[in-house]
């Protein structure tokens, strides 16, 4: 777990965060699937809609990057825009001390110095099948581990059934609605990503963690990446109009992206479990991983540029864990969670055929928190226990049938899951071995030194010991030698006397007991409760609500607003020359060199940043920030501080997008960071 | 703020957390005064009770040491026994390079080796008397600063009349049930106190802070200092016998010392502060700075040594933070908090001269949160700071009559805060440049970039550069500018170029504001929303409660007694034997030296540590646990892990009080950490 989310984009602890769903929406609110865009309530509120023309045309050409982030292609040669903190890794993971690309940034001066991205993978969506009916016949009166069971099995059947073609395409089964709803989404992907062009690391995060989350903003978090096959750039008629305007005050802005996790109407009970325990033991040891790393990464230039990128993951994961902790501490906030859910009780109580989801809720979070620690703990961190696991886990689970195997191991998982295992990507000792030193202490710390895990986990050693002997004796750091292991199957992996292995297997049965606990105790009853919360909503609030965020496809609509804030009145866009008053010539604040040497070329009141009202979360990343016409005027890279409660309900009056203007980054691409290929390409039409 | 407080013993900032009062007692729970131990309730439940005699002769003995713990005289020459963690300060001051006592322990072979501890002061009090009625006869119709002001300078008034020898005494008033009472405590006080014996860190510190508030537990975590005047070990006739024997379950115990602070009643709106605000902020900031040291640690054998004291420190406090957190999040504990109130609020009802002080309180809390993120982060932590700070206040308040002086700096406080800021203690240069760093940044992160105490803090620097500024920068780590300056008064602290007072100077105003606006909004109602509350539970409870913990003399009963937990009975008490069974011959469950080396000579069946029902909290550390016959037979060093939660409650199921026995540390005085004089010293009557 060294390589975490980065600002507005998903981690895929998030994405296992069990969701439920949501009451009727508020005003702007809402992640709605392109086949439950809510045309007319829109056009009441704004007096127009748009059309289904103009949203098949925005959903062609929406783009999932696998690496966390949300993006679109801006020409018909595969040019995608998205966020520079969304190819921060790939910038890293081509650098070296004497090509530091993060922080120079990169500019390909033809196609062919275009970089690859390891693990990064392009996916568009090009269907939405309902496959609820398939899926629940198979309930029956089933319930725990057997109903998780017979579900996922179902699920693995419906995707391989549908994917013939695991070159070009991906099926994926989602669960929409905690289980009110299950559908088929089908991708076209592109497993060869390369970066076209990324400024300077200080340009597009100036201001650093202290500005994270924070506007007014001066942050040119922009990128562009392209698609390629066979070598070559895919062609992408169905891209959108790139549109270096600046935004207007109060025009409609649409984000179209994947928001990757929200608990908008979690139970008052899971609520509870947040507040009190996962939210706690995550700021707790997240902090002291931060601050391990700041302290390491001043040791020497190299481990300061080696760590970076994990830190920016860290330091976005706190900033939201923290945001979130705040936000379940407000009691007015929470106030508003127990009212939803009082209505929908109160809604629901003539309704015998309900049952009793929220007790059945109650339950199954008590059995959880039974478990919730070890589950936790006993998933050690580091890059190479991640590739272990990967490597034991794949090999146990592909020798059983298709329909048998954990949901991560289907035969329509398994071509990304070999991906993001055989790509070549740098692995830092040092970092790997800080990271799992960190974990295995925490999993001490809080199991307990006499607590049986503890003891599976550690043995007689200490946790540097442990984590010195692992990653200094592992060779997993080869991408030959991970493929060889793949290619081994289980006698390989069995066999292997790589020390990161044996220990992947050592902790493998656990882990197994552990998912099994939680799918008998946890997963299977919320399964089945969600799906009957869902139809209480469904059956109170008709088609006004919409699924919580599952890193699927989703549409967003709002304007473009300042907010309040104390009193004073928080202006809806930033200028580039605003960027040369807020320098203090110290980090995090110092100019980006290129900012600093092309002063006085760059039109100082062209826009920079801007908010709107649109409803993200991370896993939006990069979107694309759309006006009426459909034409691209910006790219969401982050939410204000007070967007960090909306993982469990948004606000109205303070929740904001922030977003990179067209008009900032056709003036870096002109003037700062000189690339007038893609000038030229993104004029084309 | 480098130096925190380390298990039991009791930091500043707990001090100033504003003390409510308690409901009546139940079981073994209460700190009680000496002028109030309910002798007819014990009776009640153990069929007997210490009678007058053996009050007033345990009383004379026991000792509170002003660096935040408790002991007791335990010879005729002046030699006091409490807890190592409670000297590691002193072992650390005094060590170097090449003699690190801190790790191997000090024996004095003779007593002019025995080595002076920095800041360190031992206290006895002489009396008590009631000054209630003089306190509160200057408040009138006073309310908000002008209230705190009254009584702050009439309780300077008090103090200094009633203390004319400033070299061997010392007057405090302390307020009690918060604001209920007010009396004046009188101690002969010794200020100048050595270390004779403590041993290797690993055999008190046995399982470091994996096993820290844990049981069963294997620490020897005693020492012996003594207290010298005009250069001679002082006669300490009235002192306790110590009793080198094995506890008896079910035996009575009494724990007689200083504990530091508890909240047992804070209203509601106060515990919520605490949960929503004060905690998470606390357990989020410490956890990074914990993580920062680690890592600055494992750099250098020197750094390890020189920041094992203060990480020490961090990880003990960080502990009970995130106890204080798992007990507030306790839906069980926080109901019978909150029945408590309910029920003093059912009986006061019909009492209309109350007013109603807990409205009183909810809006003194409601403003204390808009001040408190400005009142925590505007003191930056840093030894090098805090001398500043205290040269820059102490002058100005100097020069002012001693009735209008802030309550730190009247002439019955100043001598100790003169000896703290002169004595000679190292500095470390890195480690207060880290912990500097860490404060601004964490200031700049909680209040925000862009707000006026950011700014006054950092300017256009970034923490690091003005934390190397500053520590590179200063002087005042050699105690001879630091008197300089002292004896200067103000014109001298004015004219210095040192930058750490010239910073100090910068942030004093400040900072003078915010102590207004707390004295004003906060302080000032509490003070008498304290006093209505207090007279409340009087009315409704009589003298069957006891005031929260003051950092003054109390005394607790109860008895050697083990617990079950999740069903597994917890046993009563270790023996010497269990430390080679838990050893695992890795830090922090390696053997001590000595242990290693005397195996064969050491008694395995003799008794380690013990558990009694005893209610104690931090600044209890190195209390004597006396026996019914008023003989030690242990120190107190720990709480278990379930005494936590007792800064708001006290659980008589599962808080137990963690002690080291007497038995234990003749063994080690004998055949491990060999001080025969000491065996001679101890066994005379």
């Amino acid at each position: 777990m060294s390589r975490l989310p980065s600002r507005f984009s998903v981690s895929a602890a998030a994405l296992l965060l069990a969701a439920l769903h949501t009451s009727p929406a508020q005003a702007e609110e809402g992640m709605w699937t392109f086949d439950g865009f809510p045309a007319e309530r829109m056009r009441e509120t704004y007096g127009w809609a748009p059309d289904q023309a103009w949203l098949d045309k925005v959903q062609a050409a929406a783009v999932r990057l696998t690496g966390g982030c949300s993006a679109s292609f801006v020409s018909g040669d595969g040019l995608i825009l998205t966020n520079q903190h969304c190819v921060a890794s790939c910038l890293f993971d081509n650098s070296s001390d004497s090509a530091d690309y993060l922080a120079r940034g990169y500019i390909a001066d033809r196609r062919d110095a275009e970089l690859k991205c390891p693990g990064q993978q392009a996916e568009v969506v090009t269907a939405i099948t309902d496959v609820t009916d398939q899926v629940k016949s198979v309930f029956g009166t089933l319930s725990g581990e057997a109903l998780t069971k017979a579900r996922d099995a179902r699920i693995a059947e419906i995707e391989s059934q549908s994917c013939t073609d695991a070159e070009k395409t991906r099926c994926q089964v989602v669960t929409l609605f905690g289980g009110g709803q299950y559908k088929l989404y089908t991708y076209r992907k592109y497993s060869d990503v390369r970066l076209a062009w990324a400024p300077e690391a200080r340009a597009s995060t100036f201001g650093g963690d202290p500005d994270n989350f924070n506007f007014p903003r001066y942050a040119l978090d922009a990128s562009f990446l392209r698609a390629y096959e066979n070598g070559k750039p895919v062609k992408t008629p169905r891209h959108l109009k790139w549109n270096p305007r600046a935004p207007k005050e109060g025009e409609v802005t649409f984000v179209v992206g994947n928001p990757g996790s929200t608990s908008r109407l979690f139970t008052q009970s899971q609520l509870a479990f947040e507040r009190e325990v996962r939210l706690p033991v995550t700021v707790a040891t997240l902090s002291e991983l931060r601050g391990r790393l700041i302290r390491a990464m001043e040791e020497s230039p190299q481990y300061e540029r080696e760590g970076l990128d994990t830190l920016n993951g860290i330091e976005n994961s706190l900033k939201v864990q923290i945001g979130r902790v705040k936000a379940l501490n407000d009691p007015a906030f929470t106030a508003t969670l127990a009212r939803q859910e009082a209505d929908l009780r109160a809604k629901s109580a003539g309704n015998t055929a309900l049952g009793d989801p929220w007790t059945a809720v109650d339950e199954a979070v008590t059995a959880y928190r039974a478990i919730y620690l070890p589950a936790r703990f006993t998933q050690p961190s580091s890059d190479l226990y991640s590739y272990a696991q990967t490597l034991v886990l794949a090999a146990q689970e592909r020798a059983k049938p298709n329909t048998e195997r954990l949901p991560g191991y289907t035969d329509s998982a398994l071509p990304l899951v070999q991906k993001r295992l055989l790509d070549e990507r740098p692995v830092y000792p040092w970092l790997d071995e800080l990271t799992l030193a960190w974990s295995l202490s925490k999993a001490r710390e809080y199991l307990g030194v006499d607590d049986p895990d503890s003891k599976l986990l550690l043995g007689q050693e200490s946790p540097e010991q442990l984590a010195e002997r692992l990653v200094g004796g592992s060779r997993l750091a080869d991408p030959a030698v991970r493929k060889a292991l793949w290619e081994g199957g289980l006698a390989a992996v069995e066999a292997s006397d790589d020390p990161m292995i044996q220990y992947a297997l050592r902790l493998s049965e656990r882990q197994r007991e552990i998912r099994k606990l939680t799918d008998e105790g946890y997963a299977g009853p919320l399964a089945l409760a969600g799906g009957q919360l869902a139809d209480a909503r469904f059956a109170a609030y008709g088609d006004t609500v919409y699924p919580d965020a599952t890193f699927t496809l989703r549409i967003s609509y709002g304007q473009v607003k300042g907010w309040t804030e104390r009193g004073q009145q928080v202006p809806y866009m930033t200028t580039l020359g605003g960027t040369f008053e807020r320098a203090t010539g110290n980090a995090p604040f110092d100019l980006a060199p290129g900012f600093a040497a092309n002063e006085a070329r760059i039109d100082k009141t062209a826009a920079y940043d801007f908010v709107t009202t649109n409803d993200i979360i991370g896993g939006n990343s990069g979107s694309p920030v759309i006006d009426r016409a459909g034409t691209v005027i910006g790219a969401a890279f982050d939410g204000n501080i007070h967007s960090l409660g909306g993982n469990y309900g948004y606000d109205p009056v303070l929740n904001r997008t922030v977003a990179v203007s067209a008009d900032a980054v056709q003036e870096a691409l002109e003037k700062i960071y000189p690339a007038p290929a893609l000038v030229r390409e993104l004029r084309a039409r």
